[in-house]
């Protein structure tokens, strides 16, 4: 064939069975060299052998051809965006091998792939890694701090990072306690289906991320499908945000708290959050990695507390209701805290606070010296003591788990 | 004083300060010997010493004198409805010298406190044991279904549970594997205010219950307010319901199923449920001991997981999203499922299914042997898992977990 099939293009492709038409999808590193991948007008991917194609023929030329890997692109409204790419679904694609979903590594496939993001700002898109988020810990979050707090501080208006959902709370609050005096929004995105799907969220995320990116927001937050339809996306605080579903494109909810704003392709509107800082961003991010994040569950037993503790500088438990635990597991944590190891009580319930006044185990959990985690998430409790343990003297660690930082904790006085 | 206050007495008592009029509260086990418990108008309970008692006069003599422990209210409908107290604050306490609340050992405390009880059925009162319900666990689980079964047997319409709020939902789902074919429903009930509050959802909810007690149900079920008004309850089934909030009155919700229904003091309305049988209920009460719910986060290590699962016949795990977990731990899941040790995969998102072929991860951890856990809540496949190990063979858990027996799993066959 004459025509070189190139990535953006327009074509139609003959094998022995049938016609296709459809755009030209770019090349991943872990991309099969004899398989073609189709965008497909009904919104699906497709990979094509290239051994079974008769003909291509173009029927439009693409104009994605200037997408350079860290690059930019010539549109744009003067304001520059920086857009990290860390894996999860938003940034993966399909196997044709094997039809399993797999991290992709390049950030222009996102621009690439939502090219009505220059319409918003200059993108810039960097890769910082490219791994499924059920891998993502306290060392990516120090990288994505960094990086992101770097960006920041050398003129970018703002930071979107697409992450995958299944730890998207997580490294959210993770970057909620590295990045202080924050003179821009950070921004996390992912979508819940892949963008080779005609249900996928990816793109309003995406373009909705952007809107967040360039507004007045001095925090770090979680912007995704607020419901079923392709209405609009919630904006929700770093520290308040959870996975409450395994598919659905609105599975990030606010617990505890209610979203900050919303937004779509459109713009976003913001309420009750912090503004944009004068000055630099301070950046502090580092994580104790051997914290222990334990669920409560009637089996459990002061041997596994033990052992899990002996290997942690400190704990947070999902207790049970307002912050309970069975009373013959008490002394064990007891005995880490004396030896100066913090153990944090929140609840598996997610909604409402924890009190330990109410009922006897409560008053003991106190007397042990067991810490009040309010109204936080288990999880962000977990990243606030992994932060806590890297960057506050030991002493002063049960006052702060109980000071609202970043929005993760109500008001109110946890005693 | 010539007058002998008696329990259920309105009476008017003078101390030095003040005088309180109000109704005299039975005495607990626990009770200070010193103290008379009083209920206000205002619907509080205090404790008043007797040292400070100047005068007590009878305003109105209380008809309560008939409840005895473990006995039978002269009233009624002809329909008798066992209630089985266990503790908890629908049972519980105010220690008047801490503040606390304790739980309560005597089923005439509920009786007492909502008479009307008597006007839906014979209410047949017995404590089976007075502990709080973070420390319930299989031992109970046994006592209640030996207890429940045999009272349903032996001509009881209905069962009633009172229990505390915090194990309800693992309860609940310990009980719907336990007993088979029920010919009448076994009803969990709890409040999440004492009774000495006047806030507390205790009589709506015992008054709901006892309406689904009597109603053709043939199910393990959870009634609980629906809302925070006190309108009506929801009937949730007992393995899909979750306690969802610390504090509020209607803190228990269905996950991934709706209600079966809804009560309150008139009658209760079911929906697509299992009517009660026309046998005798099958009792197969026992559970294995040995059993870790492992609730996944970013710094879970290999050791950790190789630790419980060599304390654990098997394991529950609470991954993300659709049902995953680090790469690097896959491997000590696999040689504990090479030892005979069967672990099942369920989703800390609470909503939604798990699929494990989507993603790379999830098509890892099927080559693992690790079982597919559907929708299930991580707490219900832990009990399920529990109840599997104790009576079915090795080589038919995987199987049986997957199967629906009493509306856990999504009928959709999960891979």
């Amino acid at each position: 064939m004459n025509y070189e099939p190139q990535t953006g293009d327009v074509v139609e492709i003959r094998t022995e069975k049938a016609l296709y038409k459809g755009t030209i999808m770019p090349r991943h590193e872990f991309s099969r060299d004899d398989i073609l991948i189709l965008k497909l007008e009904n919104g699906y991917n497709m990979g094509i052998s290239l051994k079974n194609i008769l003909s291509v023929s173009l029927i439009e030329k693409g104009d994605m051809g200037g997408v350079k890997h860290g690059g930019k692109r010539p549109e744009g409204k003067g304001k520059k965006v920086t857009i990290f790419s860390t894996g999860g679904t938003i940034a993966s694609y399909v196997d044709y091998k094997t039809g399993a979903v797999h991290p992709a590594v390049s950030s222009e496939d996102l621009l690439f792939s939502v090219p009505e993001l220059a319409n918003i700002a200059d993108m810039e898109a960097k890769v910082l890694f490219s791994v499924l988020s059920e891998d993502i810990g306290p060392e990516h979050w120090k990288k994505m701090a960094l990086e992101s707090g770097k960006a920041l501080n050398s003129g970018s208006e703002g930071v979107i990072i697409a992450h995958g959902t299944d730890t998207m709370g997580y490294s959210s609050a993770a970057l909620s306690f590295a990045l202080r005096n924050l003179n821009g929004p950070v921004v996390f995105v992912g979508s819940q289906r892949s963008s080779d799907r005609p249900s996928s969220d990816a793109t309003m995320n995406l373009l909705s991320a952007a809107r967040v990116a360039i507004s007045d927001l001095g925090e770090v937050a979680v912007v995704m499908h607020a419901n079923t339809s392709d209405d609009y996306c919630h904006i929700h605080r770093g520290t308040r945000v959870r996975k409450m579903h395994t598919s659905r494109r609105d599975a990030f909810k606010s617990i505890n708290s209610e979203p900050i704003g919303r937004a779509d392709s459109e713009g976003a509107e913001l309420r009750d959050y912090r503004k944009r800082s004068g000055g630099e961003v301070e950046i502090l991010p580092n994580f104790e990695e051997k914290v222990a994040l334990l669920y409560s569950y009637p089996g459990l037993d002061a041997e596994t507390i033990e052992f899990s503790l002996s290997r942690s500088k400190g704990a947070v438990i999902a207790g049970t209701g307002l912050g309970h635990i069975k009373p013959a597991l008490i002394d064990a944590m007891k005995n880490a805290i004396l030896d100066g190891k913090p153990v944090v009580m929140t609840s598996q319930c997610l909604y409402g606070t924890v009190d330990m006044n109410v009922y006897s185990t409560g008053r003991e959990l106190i007397k042990a010296g067991v810490i009040n985690g309010g109204d936080m998430l288990p999880e962000t409790a977990y990243v606030k003591l992994s932060w806590a343990l890297a960057n506050i003297d030991g002493g002063d660690i049960a006052e702060f788990m109980k000071t609202n930082v970043a929005g993760e904790i109500g008001e109110r006085r946890f005693l």
